[in-house]
């Protein structure tokens, strides 16, 4: 099957463990039987190639995630960037352009999109592959996937089948209702509208071709700052009478705050946490190496990384977003592709931060106008270029790189590295790439 | 006066703001006018410092403590070190006899032994200074304050003076009583001990001649190791039939749980904390650069240091020490003398290490015989030597250091380092001191 994972999202609600940088779908939460833990993407692509090895997967983006992707998947896996947001319908005709040009997915062929942190089990994946099977079928021009809802919730909208056969064709779609509203959808057969639909290619494309001018999927990625904004919802779904939809009775999950991911934790604390006998219904995500002593507590949910220290009652997880958006605050850890960083210190003009880069990998090639820096090889071995200048370095050795200069690393064991910033003006836009041959 | 303050204690019941080498009486927690903070050593010593500008103020403590006091009240102040813990009696000869032989305070003056740590306002040394008058009278040859009992607590001793005066002579003394029994004391006129005394110096010095051989100060201190463990009370006050007590019915409290530490503070927070309106009762005291959110905690005392994170009942801080005990940690942070230093991060052979140095002060001339290290002059001008080859340093350069070269620095302007160690075996009791001439 051919499936495009949507995958977006801020680190609001899941502070301090996403940031602006990570988004919740790659905070490693969900226990392996090794006693690893996994990030919901890992999950997902896990699952999908559980239930389809052969599943032909594209991780439709922005650019911000695709190191974040490649450290955790690999390199093998589908990524069609988005060079900035024009909200779902331009997406999803730049993934459907990409798999016909790029990946060579013919237009008979179905295409499923689905959001990528659903926590689900594998009789979801079964069923969207289903999905796909139907819309290679072409009784309708787009099928979807419609979750039976297990109460009358008014964060989702609703799907209105014409029966209540497992398959049926779709009468209507209703916004987001209050709950009143909802138990009388879900008496008439209503469906939850979990985002999940499959067509056939041709027909999408012939959608954005009728939208958008262009010519491929180079030309479209080119011109993808000057589309207009619009949502697949609007621009296809609203004007498109023929669609089916398949009801799905597993469990299906919306991860979206600490309270519902706490409940998805297999065990109740991750990481250096000491918890007494009198705490109740609490969950602990430690990420730094610090110990967290827990006393006392009840309904409640801490939570703790580099970026910051969340401690909330259960129920009030909800309403984490507007204090996130108020804080404003400079990224202290980023997963990368070459592996990872983490801010150590700042100070008034110099900023010390932690690099671990995986044996093989290499910080591309690049200079600061405005800074100096020191790379202090703490362990590993790994070479190191400064101006056209190579050399090896081994633990201990250090690196001092003047603003302007060129300079680049590549890690031939596992590295760690101590990197000190040094300059008025620090910061990550002060970076300018260069080749290197 | 000569007012002899005994500060003990370990770090365990207020971590993570106290570790082995930071006792609970130097975190800065008590707000000045200015917005500034003071530990309890520092508010204490400004108190006793207003009630009387002439006070002649001595700290009795152990080697680990020095650093902190040190940078906390400046050089200026009498410190008493004692080598080894002998129990109370051994480090009241020792205190004495410091200020005999060291101080040339004469035998017919007071002394008043006073735990550094009472949470009171400034009657209470107006009280401690009287208690010295009284015992200079020589009408008693120990003169306590008792503290009048609020409630009948069964955490402290209580003292049974013949008589419900002002001022009256001792009849005995109770242990920590139940309840029930703390109640019955109070309605016959007992009083709490506080561990607040006063003698003339040379009954003490008399004492300490009796059961100690020794000939003067140093002989005492030099010999200090080989003295028999023995109480203040046993071997005095137990002895002794000649005691009157001074009431005191002025604020008095012991702070000795994140509890009681609450309670004392002005504002509900200290450091980056983000408390939602339906937080109630909640203290955070937040030593991390990172913010602390807080939301629909109730009742709940949060401590965040580069120790460990604490977040408890407030009622369940009183049970905190066997979790301490238990976690065998290293220490993260410090204060000395020169400044402070914390522990950024932690490799397998390695440790990165953030040196605050204050303008004149230097790192004693040491060795390491097991790792190397470097130090990242990040700000501030200064002297590094190594190996008898001193050169002026400034923000950016970077000195490396090999095992068993000695070095040292000293900071010309208070200076930022980040010293990264690398070693198989490392471990603070690796360090071997030189003169430095």
């Amino acid at each position: 099957m051919n499936i495009v994972l949507l995958s977006g999202g801020s680190g609001k609600r899941l502070w301090p463990l996403s940031n602006d940088v990570r988004s919740k779908q790659f905070i490693k939460l969900f226990k392996t039987e090794d006693n690893d833990y996994l990030s919901m993407v890992q999950r997902v692509y896990n699952q999908i190639c559980e239930v389809d090895k052969a599943a032909n997967v594209t991780i439709a983006t922005s650019k911000t995630q695709v190191s974040s992707i490649h450290n955790q998947l690999g390199k093998q896996v589908g990524v069609c960037v988005e060079p900035c947001r024009r909200d779902t319908f331009p997406a999803i005709a730049l993934a459907t352009a990409y798999l016909h040009d790029v990946k060579g997915v013919s237009e008979d062929e179905a295409v499923i999109v689905c959001p990528v942190d659903p926590y689900v089990n594998l009789d979801y994946f079964q069923a969207v592959k289903k999905l796909g099977e139907l819309a290679e079928l072409g009784d309708s021009n787009l099928t979807l996937m419609g979750i039976e809802p297990t109460y009358p919730s008014e964060k989702y909208g609703y799907i209105m089948p014409t029966d209540k056969e497992n398959i049926s064709k779709v009468d209507s779609f209703k916004e987001k209702p209050d709950t009143e509203t909802a138990k009388t959808y879900i008496s008439q057969g209503a469906l939850w509208n979990a985002g999940v639909f499959a067509y056939k290619l041709g027909y999408m494309l012939d959608k954005a071709h009728e939208l958008i001018d262009f010519d491929n999927y180079h030309d479209l990625f080119n011109k993808y700052e000057t589309l207009t904004k619009i949502s697949f919802d609007y621009a296809v779904v609203e004007k498109e009478d023929n669609i089916q939809v398949m009801r799905f009775s597993g469990q299906w999950k919306d991860l979206g705050t600490w309270n519902t991911f706490a409940e998805a934790m297999e065990d109740a604390t991750i990481g250096k946490v000491i918890m007494n006998d009198t705490c109740q219904d609490v969950n602990v995500i430690n990420e730094l190496d610090i110990p967290v002593l827990c006393m006392g507590l009840k309904n409640v949910v801490v939570s703790a990384s580099a970026q910051g220290i969340l401690i909330s009652d259960k129920e009030e997880t909800d309403f984490i977003k507007p204090f996130v958006d108020n804080m404003d605050e400079d990224i202290m850890f980023a997963d990368k592709s070459w592996g990872s960083y983490r801010v150590l210190s700042k100070g008034e003009d110099s900023l010390t931060i932690k690099l671990n880069i995986k044996a093989g990998s290499w910080l591309s090639y690049h200079s600061h106008a405005s800074r100096d820096e020191i790379w202090n090889i703490v362990s590993g071995q790994g070479e190191v270029t400064v101006d056209e200048d190579s050399r090896q370095v081994n633990k201990g050795d250090v690196i001092s790189i003047k603003s302007g200069s060129k300079h680049m690393i590549k890690a031939i064991t596992d590295m760690e590295v101590i990197e000190i910033q040094m300059g008025k003006e620090i910061s990550v836009n002060d970076k300018c790439k260069f080749k290197f041959d």
